[in-house]
C-alpha cells in the first residue's frame, strides 16, 4: 500500500494516519524525497481501501501487491522526468543517449570524446573513474582526479557526466562533480550503497546485476526511493547465461517488461549487452525499438588502444553513425 | 575446407580430387543438394590452397575453420533465397511473415486464419498438427488429417503451410501438404531427424534449442545441408534462462550473430521468445531492428481459447497492427 | 488420480469404472503394463476419493496433483526393482554400477572392457554405437553390427549391455541385443521415441535434458509408464549453466530430490556431469552420498586414445579405485 | 609470477628484485600479509625462471599463468591452516562445522543455539546480524548491538564467531566481536570491502557470487590476499541456474575443481545450495565427500518461528543426526 501524502501534511494528521495503517496490522515506513512524501504500508490484511482513502491529509492510496512498492507503473499517473538541467532531461517516452569510453583515461581523451558528442548533439557522456575489476592486478581507474579534470572540461562544454559510483565513502567525494550516480552491475543489491544513494539529490542510474531477475531492480530502486530519491533509471546492461557467442545475453523482454512494471525510465546498456563491437548497433535498435527510454553505449577515438572493453567499444565514425539511425528509429516509434 | 564442383562434373576428375584431398589427411565428405555439389573437407593440416584451386572440376575452394562449413557466411557471396513457389519467397534481407495459431484445431479455425492473412497480404500459416507436449496427457494435435484439412483451405487461397515435423516417419506422410518442414526446440538435436530431412527438397526451418548454442543451431543446419538440402532457415526462439518473468529470454544478439556467421535466413519466434501477448509486438519489432529475416508468431481469432499457448496469442486486431508496423520498421531498417 | 485395478478385472466392471470417473469431468487414459493395469485420470474437480473407492475392481486409488503421476512417489510403496536377469538388478537404496567407454570401437577394446568389469565384479557395461554428434563429420558410431559383436561377448560372459537408442526404428533392430535401452540428453523430450519405448518390456534409462528440469525428466518417464512399460530410470548428468570450468555443472540436488518424487532409480552420471577425468571420483562418491541408486561412467583402456570423451574417461586403473570406493560409500550410507 | 621473499629481506635488495622483474616489463605488486613478503609480477613474456630464482632475499619464484595468483595452489606446498585460537582450526584436508541460525534474534535463541553447538561438540556457531535483503522493508538485522550480546555469550562459551559484514564502515565496528569476517554472496565482487578485509589480521570466508564463476571467487580471494590476509576461505554456496525445483543449484563441482586450483579451504553451505530443509542433509554429505574441508548451515531450535530461511533450516534434532553422519562421512573420507 502507497499512501501519497498532501504536502505539508500537518504532524498530528501524519500520526492519525500512520495510527490507523499500524492498526490494521500494517508495518510502515515513512519516505519523503525531492518531490513528495509517502507512507508504505505492508502487511497482508484485506481491507476496504475506502476506509483510509477520506482521512485528512491524504492525497491518494494505492494497493500494490509487489515486493516492489513506490517504483511500480500502479500508483503514478504522470510520466517520471528526470531534470539535469540546462534543458537536458530523460524522461519516460523519450530517448536519452549517454556515451562515452569505459575509462577516464586522461585530458586529451577527454576533449575529443567531448568535441564527438558537440558535433553529435549529445549531451550526456559516460566514463568510469573508478573501476570494478575481476582481477587487483588491474586497471582501477583515475580515481577522484580524474574526475575533477573531465568535471571541469565537461561543465565548460555543457557536458552532463554519469560515472560509476563504488561505495559510500565515494559518495561524498564525487557528489559535486557529477551529474547522475551510476550503480554497476556488481553492485545492484550492495543495499548499503542505495540506501546512501536514496539521501542525496543527484539521479541514480541503477544496472540490472549480472545475473538479476527483472524484480530484483526493481526492489533495488526501491531502496533507493524509499530512501528518499525518486530520481531513478533502470537500465538492462545483458544478463549471464550458458551462451558464450556473445559476452552477455541482451536481455531485450526485460526492457518491454520494466516499461509496464514501472514508472521509472528504462535504459539500455548494448556495449556490455552483446560486448561484441560489430553488433552493438543493431542491438542497440533493437532496444529503442523495444521501448527503451535511452541507450547508454561506450566510444572511444581508437577502440584498440582503449584501457578497457575496447573489443566492445565504437569508434567516432561508428558511434555518430550509429546516433544518427538511434535518432531514426525513434522518430518512427513515435509516429506509429 | 569446401571444394565447390562444377556442374556435371565427371566422375574421374570428382575421384582425383578427393584422393588429393585425403593425401592432404583431409578426410572428405560429398554433398549433393539441390543447388550443387561439394566436397566438405575436414582436417587440420596447413596447406597452400592453390594446391586444390587449379584442378579441373573445381570451380571454388573455400577455408572454414568453423565446425559448420556449408552453412558459414564464408564461402557464399550471392544471399540465399527459398522460394516456396507463387512467388512467395524467404530470403536473406527480406522480412517474411509467417503466422497462425499454436495448434491446427479444425476448419472454421482455419479458414478464419486463412481469412485474417489474405485480408494482410500475409502469405505463410503456422500451425501445430503433431504438438510435442511435456505431459503424455496432453492435446498432441489432429495429426495427419488435420493437415490434410488444412492443406485443401490454404491450397484455395494461396497460402503456404509451415509446420512441425517430429519424428523420421512424418517426413513421408507429410511431404505433400506442406511448403516447410519446422524442426522444433526439442528436435533441435534429433540428428536422425535432421539427416532425414536433408534428404528432401522441401524448405526447412530449425529453431534454436531450448537451451542450444548458436553453434549447435549452425551445426545441426550442417546436417540437413550435408545430407543435400540447402533449403534452409534458422529460427531463434528464446533461450532458458534463470529468468522467469518471461517465459524465455528472447536472445536478440543471436539474430545479429547468427546473421553474420551464416548465409542462411534467420527468422525470429517472438510468441516464444517472451511468451506474454503484451509484450509480443515490442520484441517482434525489436527483431526485425537486429536484422532478422522474418517472423513467425501466433495468432488465433479468440485466443483465450486456443487449444495451447493462448496466453501468448494475438488475437486479429493485435496480429493486423503488428504486421503494419513491422513492415514500416522493415522499411527504415530498408532505408538506414 | 491414478487408479490401480484388480488383476484381470473384466471389462464391464472396467467401463463402469471409466464412465463413473468421467462423470466426473475427468479425462481418462487407460494404462496396462508388464506389471499392473492402472486408469490415470486428468481432472480438477475436488471429489470425495471414497465415492471411487468402494467400486469392485480397484484396488487402490490416489490422488496425485503433479502433472506426472505413474511415476510419482504418491501411490507406491514397494521400491521398484528392475530385474535384468541371471541376479542382476537395479532398485530403490541399491548401488547399481555400469561402466565402460563411450563409444564401442572394436572386438579388442569389448573383450578387455568386459575383463575389466569381470575383475571387479560389476555386470553392467555401457557404450554407443550410435553416437549422437553436434556436427555431422564426426565418428557416428559402429551401428548393429557393433551391437551384435559386443552382445555376443557380453553375453558369454554374463555381462549387461546398456546402450543408447536414438530413434524409433532402431528399437526393434537394437532389441534382442540389449538389455537397457538408454535415452540421450538430447531425446528427454524425443516424445516419440517415448511412446515407442513404452511398447517394449526391455528396461530403460532416461537421461536429464541437458537444460531439461526435474520436473520434466519426470514427465518424460510419465510417458514412457503411461505407454506400458514400467521398468524405467532416471538419471542425473550435469545440466548446462554459465559456468564453463567443467563441462556440465552435477546438479547434486536432483538426485535427492528425483528420490523424493518418484519411486523410480535414480542413476548418477558424473563422467557428464563434470567432464574432467581427474575429478569424476569424488563427484561419483558425492552421488551416492546424496542418495543415488547407481551410478554410470566411462572407463577405457587408454582414455587418451578413445574415440571420444577421452578428457573425462577413466583408465582401468582410475577405475577399479572407483568401484572400491564407491563400494565403502555405499556401505557407509547403508549403515548410518 | 609470485616471488617469495625472505624474512625481513633488507630494502636495497627488495628494490634491486622489483627492478629486475619490472626490466623483465612484469608489472609488479608487493604484498605484505601475516605470513610472509611476496612480490606479484604481472606480465606476458617468457623468461628463464633461473634469471631470478638466484637473486639475494628471495626464498621461493614460481610462474602461475591463472589471473589469481596468491590464492593459487601452483606454489604452496604446506596445506593452509586458519587458526581460531582455543585450538579451534580450519584446514586444508579437515571437516570444519559452523551452524546456527540466518539471523540473530535475541539473546534466548543465542543462549538456545550455544548450548546445542556445545552439546555437539561444535565451537564455530555461524549467525546474520546485518542482513541482505532484497526488499528494503524486509527485518535488516539486529545490528551491532545484537552482534555484542552474542560475542559475551559465545565468549563464555568458549565458542568462535562467524558473520557477514556488509560493508567498509562495519569492519573496524564489527572487528573486536567476531573470529570469521563472512562476506555474502551479494558482496562477492564488492572489491572495496575485499581491499579492505585484507587489512585486518581476521580470517575470512568469501561466498561465490550469486551467479559468480569460480575463476571469479578466485580473484576475489586474490584481492583479499593481495592486500595483506591470507587467513582465507572460500565457500561454495549454490549458483542460480534455470532449474526452480531448488532455490539455488549445488555445484558439486565447484567443490572438487577449487581444492585442485587453490589452497585454500573450502566450506560449502548446503542450507543455501538447496534450500529445502529435508535435502540439506544429503547435500552436506556429499559436500564432504567431494572433498569440502568444512560445512556451514543453518540450524534454529524452531525453524518455522525463524526471522528468515526458516524453510532451509534444521531444527536441533536434524542438525544433531547432521552433525554425527557429517562425521562418520569425514572418517570414512579419510580412511579411503
Amino acid at each position: 500500500m502507497i499512501i501519497q501524502l498532501e504536502p505539508n501534511i500537518k504532524q498530528d494528521l501524519r500520526d492519525r494516519i500512520i495510527t490507523k495503517i499500524n492498526g490494521l496490522k500494517y508495518k510502515t515506513t515513512e519516505v519523503a524525497t525531492q518531490k513528495g512524501e509517502y507512507i508504505v504500508g505492508i502487511g497482508k490484511k484485506d481491507f476496504d481501501i475506502r476506509d483510509i482513502g477520506h482521512m485528512p491529509g491524504i492525497s491518494d492510496v494505492h494497493i500494490v501487491s509487489d515486493d516492489y512498492k513506490l517504483v511500480s507503473k500502479k500508483w503514478k499517473v504522470k510520466p517520471t522526468v528526470i531534470d539535469l538541467g540546462d534543458g537536458v532531461v530523460i524522461e519516460e517516452g523519450g530517448m536519452a543517449i549517454m556515451a562515452g569510453p569505459c575509462s577516464i583515461e586522461g585530458e586529451e581523451q577527454i576533449e575529443k570524446t567531448i568535441q564527438h558528442l558537440l558535433d553529435n548533439n549529445v549531451k550526456i557522456m559516460r566514463g568510469g573513474v573508478y573501476k570494478p575489476r575481476s582481477s587487483p592486478y588491474s586497471f582501477r581507474g583515475l580515481g577522484i582526479d580524474g574526475l575533477k579534470v573531465w568535471y571541469d572540461a565537461a561543465r565548460k562544454a555543457g557536458i552532463k557526466i554519469i560515472t560509476e559510483v563504488m561505495q559510500v565513502s565515494q559518495i561524498e567525494e564525487m557528489h559535486d562533480y557529477i551529474d547522475i550516480f551510476q550503480v554497476g552491475a556488481r553492485n545492484t543489491q550492495n543495499f548499503n550503497l542505495l540506501d546512501e544513494l536514496g539521501k542525496v539529490h543527484k539521479p541514480v542510474l541503477i544496472k540490472r546485476g549480472i545475473s538479476g531477475t527483472i524484480d530484483e531492480l526493481l526492489s533495488s530502486a526501491e531502496y533507493v526511493f524509499s530512501a528518499g530519491n525518486e530520481n531513478l533509471m533502470l537500465c538492462e546492461r545483458g544478463i549471464r547465461t550458458y551462451e558464450k557467442a556473445s559476452r552477455n545475453t541482451m536481455d531485450i523482454n526485460a526492457i518491454t517488461i520494466l516499461k509496464e512494471k514501472s514508472h521509472l525510465p528504462v535504459i539500455a546498456d548494448p556495449s556490455h549487452g552483446i560486448g561484441i563491437r560489430d553488433h552493438v548497433e543493431p542491438v542497440a535498435l533493437a532496444c529503442i525499438m523495444a521501448g527503451a527510454d535511452g541507450v547508454i553505449y561506450e566510444t572511444h577515438e581508437k577502440p584498440e588502444e582503449a584501457y578497457s572493453d575496447g573489443q566492445q567499444t565504437l569508434n567516432f565514425r561508428e558511434s555518430e553513425k550509429l546516433i544518427n539511425k538511434m535518432r531514426k528509429v525513434f522518430e518512427l516509434r513515435e509516429e506509429m
